[in-house]
């Protein structure tokens, strides 16, 4: 779908280019002159340009063949926008208030036409490093995931449009492979992408590659990435891909969203609060200054999942008589086993969700990709103390003991 | 693919069709007037011709628009055929001893031009009713499991291999509908299909229908049915699924096939097995003249699970340095971590294949589709014994206990 079609845009590229799509001209008003485009992205992956015009505006994202931030020696598919486009238009049409409109899909382009979130909306990543509480942050993310997971999945659905939806998103397949490779493989092995505060951490990386314990407990985890097709999970959800205000929340850039376990997605956004967590000592100017901020995001944790819990079973109490194929009302036809049923599946997403929270937090602390908020400590051995801090709960989560 | 290509043969039909397709023409030698056509099938769904010419002889296998033993009332996917070829054709290239050869498929005929395999093969479950010892039997399908299931799995395959090898199976999904209903659903619910030895277990059926924890478990296992890709399962794999001699055996029969839990095929087996047992004592026609027989069957049970394990790690084994995606050598690189791997792996299959062992023996007691095993005792209270037992057996395997 791409090869001739396809041209990489720069800011002049891309004035050229939306004169040719009318709906895109026309939003923005006025004439190319009166266009003001800025390359955004601070991802690895994308461009992102904000396009402002007389009348309107938008975001316009442009994938790249390859990893924007390491260059044509690591070619990257393109086809990863249409996922993106398509993942965005599902959740939209679930969750409309947590996630950007998608107003143009370009397939051969790769390029996508969303609604500019437009200040005071910033990266939660940011907004957490500069300690900054967002009081309806758990609320809005555990809505979006609720609506989001449940409705792609059997409890919604029937078998037909379940797997026919899981076939369809396999095609995003060199996306899961770089998530496995990524998440599941380098950490636990000798990897030239893998890094870490060093020398500080060289004991606690090489304790990681050799607990045999936790590699194995990693293995089944991988498993369930690979094998489970539960629900479209968004695939990237940390608080970088997540922009906020006091009062909203929305979520962008599920180009590796695919059919997986619903765990996947709970445990990226918990593990990413947990980051935030252990990172704010590193940012404390005054011993203590930061503690109350702290005790924040522990709260958050807890309302992420336990408000996901409650929005997840209020979708599915509301679902039980026109419910997909996973619980047919016939058999699931009393109270108690209506109970039971869901005490089970969210004690299986619970255990579920700590093992990925677990691998998501410890590929940002000795894998390739790492989070700003312990990389912006610039005291090296500050910010391995908070790193330290991370792997040691890790450690303790009781989803990676062994079997119960 | 099929619509106006497709016409439903009888005897006459077939050697008309057969002379239009030059290998098989050739594969029997001489003229339509020298060979001998016969309908056979005793399975449920197809059409199945033994064709014998003066050189040689094959088996055409055709699939009706429609459930045969039901007619035209309740549809059925000819698409089912190109599966079961698809199957057979995978199944023979990994483990060539237990499968007929496909000779021809003829896809919008549905059609399948297939080894013949001859007397003395008969069908498993008829041997097992008349009482005829297989000393090979555990060996041979614990060889074929653990090759089939191993080969089409992560262990062997990369992730581009093993997602599109399952996204191509998905589209098989009317004939895992149908697994759905009738194994995962009907069996606990007040259903027009459901039957059962009345009114000796009209309560032991109640039962099933009102037990809150076994429908959960049942949730659980139909979930994995539902969403674990793990490898390229029969999907039918019972006794009746079976052609064997003393010293050959076969497995024929994969129109149900799909990308599923490897518990599936093994937990599906070993159920028929205890069917079997459970039913001796009503084709016992002196007290204890089958003491034997039942002892060999619960070796077999036990020889089927070990070998398997055996079987499967030595592929297992054998593969770690040019292994498939999930346990990559750079990561399980040491005695331990590849032993810790392949226990916790067999355990969990251990688990779901009782699970999906129970689900087979429940749904051939109350539900639709019973086995020759126990339609065959003509005494409805001797029969209703043997399916007594069976139930109350299937209530106390472990992986129906709840959670461990
Ligand atoms: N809809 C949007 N509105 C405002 N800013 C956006 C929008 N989408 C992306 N951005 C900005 O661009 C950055 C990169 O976008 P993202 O979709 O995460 O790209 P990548 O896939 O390269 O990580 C975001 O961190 C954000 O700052
Ligand atoms: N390759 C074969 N060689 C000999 N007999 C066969 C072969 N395939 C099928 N049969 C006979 O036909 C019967 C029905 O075949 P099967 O494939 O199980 O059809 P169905 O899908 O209708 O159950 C089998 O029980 C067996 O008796
Ligand atoms: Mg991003
Ligand atoms: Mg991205
Ligand atoms: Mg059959
Ligand atoms: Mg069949
Ligand atoms: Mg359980």
């Amino acid at each position: 779908q791409h090869g001739k079609l396809y041209h990489k845009l720069d800011e002049k590229a891309a004035s050229d280019y939306i004169t040719t799509i009318p709906i895109l001209a026309e939003k923005l008003g006025g004439s190319p002159a009166d266009w003001d485009i800025r390359e955004v992205g601070d991802g690895n992956l994308n461009y992102v340009y904000i396009v402002v015009g007389p009348r309107g505006s938008f975001i316009l994202k442009q994938a790249l063949p390859y990893v924007r931030c390491v260059g044509e020696s690591w070619p990257m598919t393109l086809e990863r926008a249409y996922f993106e486009a398509k993942a965005l238009r599902k959740e939209f049409e679930v969750a409309p208030e947590y996630v950007p409109e998608v107003y143009y899909f370009d397939h051969p382009m790769a390029a996508i036409a969303m609604r500019y979130l437009e200040p005071p909306h910033i990266i939660l990543r940011k907004g957490l490093i500069d300690g900054i509480v967002y009081p309806r942050l758990a609320e809005h993310i555990s809505d979006f995931m609720s609506k989001t997971l449940f409705y792609t999945s059997l409890l919604a659905l029937d078998t037909h449009r379940h797997k026919e939806a899981a076939a369809q998103s396999y095609a995003n397949m060199e996306m899961c492979r770089l998530t496995e490779q990524v998440i599941f493989t380098e950490p636990y092995m000798e990897a030239a992408n893998n890094h870490w505060t060093s020398p500080q951490l060289d004991q606690d990386a090489r304790a990681v590659r050799e607990d045999i314990e936790l590699k194995v407990e990693v293995a089944e985890l991988k498993a369930k990435f690979c094998e489970r097709t539960q629900a479209l999970v968004h695939g990237d959800l940390h608080t970088g891909s997540v922009m906020v205000t006091e009062t909203s929340t929305k979520v962008i850039d599920p180009e590796f969203s695919f059919y997986g376990p619903m765990a996947f997605d709970v445990g990226a956004f918990i593990a990413n609060l947990f980051l935030a967590f252990f990172s704010q000592d590193g940012h404390s100017v005054t011993e203590g200054a930061r503690d109350n901020y702290k005790k924040w995001i522990l709260q958050t944790v807890s309302d992420v999942w336990s408000l996901f819990v409650a929005k997840f079973k209020a979708e599915w109490d509301k679902s039980w008589d026109h419910a997909g194929y996973a619980y047919l009302p016939a058999v699931y036809n009393t109270p108690a086993a209506r109970t039971l049923s869901q005490m089970r599946f969210i004690e299986d997403l619970f255990v579920d969700m700590l093992g990925f929270a677990a691998c998501k937090m410890i590929r940002r602390i000795v894998g390739i990709a790492h989070v700003e908020d312990m990389e912006s400590i610039a005291d090296a051995a500050k910010r391995a103390v908070c790193e330290r801090k991370a792997l040691s709960y890790v450690e303790s989560l009781p989803s990676l003991d062994g079997p119960a």
